[in-house]
């Protein structure tokens, strides 16, 4: 069975998205600045239909991580919008036609809906708890990685119930002073950490620990 | 004139001490696990009158850090432990007889008193703030860095202030969820970074980053 990770762009200071998110900034104030490293990346624009970008350190973490990945588990605001502040459609989600997973997604929700296909990607809607989504991710799943992808109170749910076998943290060069923390409410039972592998990318540092 | 900097510990959650400090853990609770990597390295135990302890990238990033700082700026609280959970003396301070610094330090205080000789360490007591102790800590330093050694909020009034030149965090491989933050109460003008150096070191990450 693959791992349970996952990949987060995070502040020096803590935050995987800045202060005072609205509709001109969903990501806060200077949040775009944690992704900088991921949008200069060739793989990265390729995975989103763009091209250009360049190779190196950081573009090679990028193919790492969609090689890794068979299967994605989000929550509900990540895949919709809805309650969020960009304010798309909550039927069809916010990824366009053709989302940039291709390969199933379990959303976290309270709302039971059928399988949703969009391109070569699949949303399957979970009502019965993050277990169940895990199984079913890792069923999906088989020898690749299940990959939780935020947000950040997903990933929160994850680690307190001590499911994630390890992560990668990308850590931009950026101070934010407040948004959305990546490592909050984690209750009392924290994960032991230990370093598996630091890459020192050109726009980013991206350090992989195993939870032990 | 020497670059501003300052050199600390902190866990991947941003913290420079756990929760609940008291007599018993004046770190916070798991608070000693961010400075693991430093009490494993020759260099640091070499530095305390230790023997034994590891060479390696971690020990080669001490070595590096001791020869780089002429001179050394603290709080109050970090000289004596004057209003903090250790309740040593605070006229002598807690740094014993033989301070590790072997350099002059300046300590930002509120009370005027004369400079206090402990072995090779000098301690100056500046009462007329942030500004004048860096100008008297650049006359004592000469083309060496001034590091200032914390606690956290006499960094961030350095920070705040736009002094600071550079810094180097040491990620340590631990979740500490909650205690001390180090980036907190920077203000509206944060410091905008680039990364000079990544070290890959056996027991944490090292990071150092220019304020540019």
């Amino acid at each position: 069975m693959g791992r349970v990770t996952f990949d987060i762009s995070m502040s020096l200071d803590g935050f995987v998205a800045g202060p005072s998110a609205s509709h001109e900034e969903p990501l806060g104030v200077g949040g775009l600045q944690l992704h900088e490293w991921a949008f200069a990346a060739a793989r990265w624009r390729e995975a989103h239909g763009e091209s250009g970008g360049e190779a190196g350190a950081d573009d090679d973490v990028i193919a790492e991580a969609v090689a890794a990945s068979g299967v994605t588990i989000m929550g509900r605001h990540m895949f919709s919008g809805e309650g969020g502040p960009w304010g798309e459609d909550p039927f069809m989600g916010w990824w366009g036609e053709d989302p940039p997973f291709h390969h199933p997604v379990f959303v976290l929700t309270h709302h039971a809906r059928e399988t949703l296909e969009l391109g070569d990607t699949s949303f399957t809607f979970v009502t019965d708890g993050i277990e169940s989504a895990l199984e079913q991710a890792q069923a999906a799943a088989g020898e690749r990685d299940v990959a939780v992808a935020g947000g950040a109170n997903v990933i929160q749910q994850y680690l307190r119930a001590g499911l994630v076998d390890g992560f990668q943290v990308h850590i931009a060069p950026v101070l934010l002073g407040g948004g959305v923390p990546l490592f909050d409410a984690l209750g009392t039972t924290l994960p032991t950490l230990e370093v598996e592998r630091v890459v020192a990318g050109e726009r980013a540092t991206h350090i992989r620990y195993r939870c032990v």
